[in-house]
């Protein structure tokens, strides 16, 4: 029998964990949640070849015993812990699984779990994740062809499913509200356009979209990661002319959140002076200049040069940003007030579905020839427990694992799915679980 | 005889060193100036009272043994270092002044030095100084009028004289030039207009200016500075309406400095690939969209929607931003490269001469009726030694220096100069030397 601990299991766990126990009497394991609250789901989760321990992290003697008794170790926790499960899987030679990004701090370790024969697979989620191996399934394919690949973009977007889709937004959270508030903040967004490096800064980012069209599903609109020229390595596609990573949301919600970027609304540096009594009506005139005699909603459309009445304002205002309603947060910054209200009018209701839209398109020539392959997955939550997230994230982890301790995956060091070995058998299984891309490919005429 | 030791001495320090030498006689003091290249002034700088020694920081030994020996520190030292020499001056238990801002470590030395009867004179040069003494004598002589100040708001810019002014941004740089191109850079703005808090961030701060004219000079525009609020307290306003502090530039430098920051171009956070062979046209480039037929100009135009043969491409273009000229500079980041062009364009020449501009206003109440009173103050550098910013920035060292060595200023503690005790001797003196101030009074109508 084999153990696999998982470290963390909140809500988009779920799917994780009921794929771990339905496997686990076929593959002969005993799977150990370790959470904060693991003895609180003993109703939500009902199997024999599991156990639920109450964990905190600064349980140093807890984690190490599980840690060494284990086979496999997963950890769900925010990434800033993921290196200190990692330390004492080098301690105690054990393979571990994350979904989240390859800290400096993780890739530290690559060397040392290489000497010891041990595989640190990060990355394993949907985005980064499922982009990293469906991208790289195309990529490498097309180079065994002989193809030379001129362009590369991706974006995903964790959206609401069109059942579920009844606001001027069209979004939801179905993910990290404080991550949808701050996206985009940082150093300038970095990528290359037809073998141009080009830089948008945060105050332009949600002005500088793209429109991508997926049969089936509409428009959505694309803003550019932070992060996109890193992926030209570790995609090899060294050489490259366009290399673009982004994220989806539906228009017009780019332009409307545009306007709140300009304002400085998301910014989270600051705590406004007396926002414990300050209505939303004034937190939107804070950022507006002082005119006795003109309104709130004159003065923004004015300053930014939008329409009044035009799409988004009307956004801005569905949101109650006018409104003489109290906001009633002590010592808040705009990042957080706005968090507040969104977190009021963007909250899923019951039975609200999620989706997950995923799109590529590689640009390549293939004997003297242009082509333009687009590759797009949709994925529809199902309940409140089968979201399109829980699953995204989830599945792949769980077939990982399963390919981990059955000997399939034989890769060793701190590593992200980009090898073969590792995307095959996992995108074959999430393709037999309706987690599949849809290809359309066309020939270009040269004289484009 | 009376030893004052002065660190650092660049080219600001040129007049501050001459009053203290002029003094010398008098007062019967001994000067010491330590500095890296001291000794190579030696033609600069000719009297029997004065000492100049070769001083590297890192030399302790000598640091200690020259403030030992003296009786009054001046550090015009870049104000990271003024933490140093203020802690040996507590060791010592000699009195200190400085021109920069009080910093979190200086404050905290306030209470070992009121416990010695030191002090730690601060915010003594131009802005902060002399924008200091000015606006707390007219608050103290309105105040004890029985006055109400309702407003206040305050600008102050380093400039090019009127004679010397023969590029379209009318400005060259006579200050730092890093300090600069990274203006207001960092957390929102913040300040109160009519009794409401107002916040801009970087994005919008050159696109919220503010018109002000001055008899005799014509018109100025200002942009706010970042720390209007803390001045409340520190002036005594308490309860006030309008507090706002900024920066004059004359127009129409911050309409086109805005299309700079709104692209990206003085973000310092990153290094542009490539950045040595790039061009000045690339450089722009990569802040705008890939778009093959058009040019860079019409392109940026139409991204902030300017006119394309306006203001602010005629002085982007006056730079040179849009030449296929090389640039030549390494792992640059934005602001480096546009602070590369900028001090070849903006370079003193020969002969130039700068102007500093100061202008307060005050709004208040006096026996029911609204005031408005401007006071303003225009200083011109007569050569390149006696420019107006080492006039301003080193006469109020110079006069504080004598009045705390002949014991007038008795203030102990970290101070800045808001005291009566302090700047009366100080703005008399220097208005005797020409620095001086015009007020001008309207009297309000009530109705308006």
């Amino acid at each position: 029998m084999k153990n696999i601990v998982l470290f963390g299991a909140g809500k988009s766990a779920f799917v994780l964990i009921n794929y771990l126990i339905h496997a686990a009497t076929q593959e002969d394991w005993l799977i150990t949640i370790a959470d904060l609250k693991a003895s609180s789901w003993k109703n939500l989760y009902d199997s024999e070849r599991l156990e639920l321990i109450d964990f905190d992290l600064s349980n140093e003697e807890l984690k190490a015993s599980l840690i060494q008794k284990s086979d496999l170790v997963i950890s769900m926790l925010p990434a800033s812990f993921h290196p200190q499960i990692a330390k004492a899987c080098l301690h105690y030679e054990k393979n571990l699984i994350t979904p989240s990004y390859i800290s400096a701090e993780m890739k530290s370790y690559d060397e040392e779990a290489k000497a010891k024969g041990l595989l640190f697979l990060n990355e394993m989620g949907l985005d980064p994740g499922i982009d990293h191996m469906s991208a790289k399934k195309l990529i490498d394919s097309l180079q065994e062809k002989g193809a030379i690949i001129e362009g590369f973009e991706s974006f995903t977007g964790g959206l609401i499913a069109p059942e579920s889709d009844n606001n001027p937004w069209h979004y939801k959270f179905t993910w990290n509200p404080r991550n949808v508030v701050l996206a985009g903040q940082g150093p300038a967004v970095q990528f290359l356009h037809n073998g141009r490096y080009k830089y948008i800064p945060y105050n332009k980012l949600f002005d500088r979209t793209e429109i991508v069209h997926i049969d089936g599903y509409g428009d959505f609109e694309g803003y550019a990661n932070r992060d996109s020229l890193k992926y030209i390595d570790i995609y090899g596609l060294q050489g490259i002319k366009t290399m673009y990573r982004g994220t989806f949301r539906r228009p017009p919600f780019c332009k409307a959140w545009h306007v709140l970027v300009q304002i400085g609304a998301c910014d989270d540096s600051y705590i406004m002076e007396d926002s414990e009594n300050m209505t939303y009506r004034d937190f939107i005139n804070t950022f507006l200049k002082y005119r006795e005699k003109d309104s709130v909603e004159i003065k923004l459309a004015y300053y930014l040069g939008k329409d009044v009445d035009g799409e988004e304002m009307r956004l801005l205002t569905w949101l109650g940003l006018f409104e003489k309603k109290k906001i009633g947060l002590k010592k808040a910054s705009p990042a957080q007030i706005l968090q507040h209200l969104l977190e009021e009018k963007w909250a899923l209701a019951d039975g609200d579905k999620d989706m997950i839209v995923m799109w590529h398109l590689l640009s390549y020539e293939l004997n003297g020839q242009k082509h333009r392959l687009e590759s797009s997955m949709v994925v529809l939550g199902e309940d409140e427990h089968y979201t399109a997230m829980a699953k995204t994230v989830g599945l792949p982890i769980g077939i990982a694992a399963k390919h981990i301790l059955n000997g399939k995956i034989k890769s060793i060091g701190v590593c992200l799915p980009t090898e073969a070995s590792i995307y095959e058998p996992i995108l074959e299984e999430l393709e037999e679980r309706g987690i599949c891309f849809t290809e359309k490919e066309t020939q270009l005429s040269t004289t484009i």
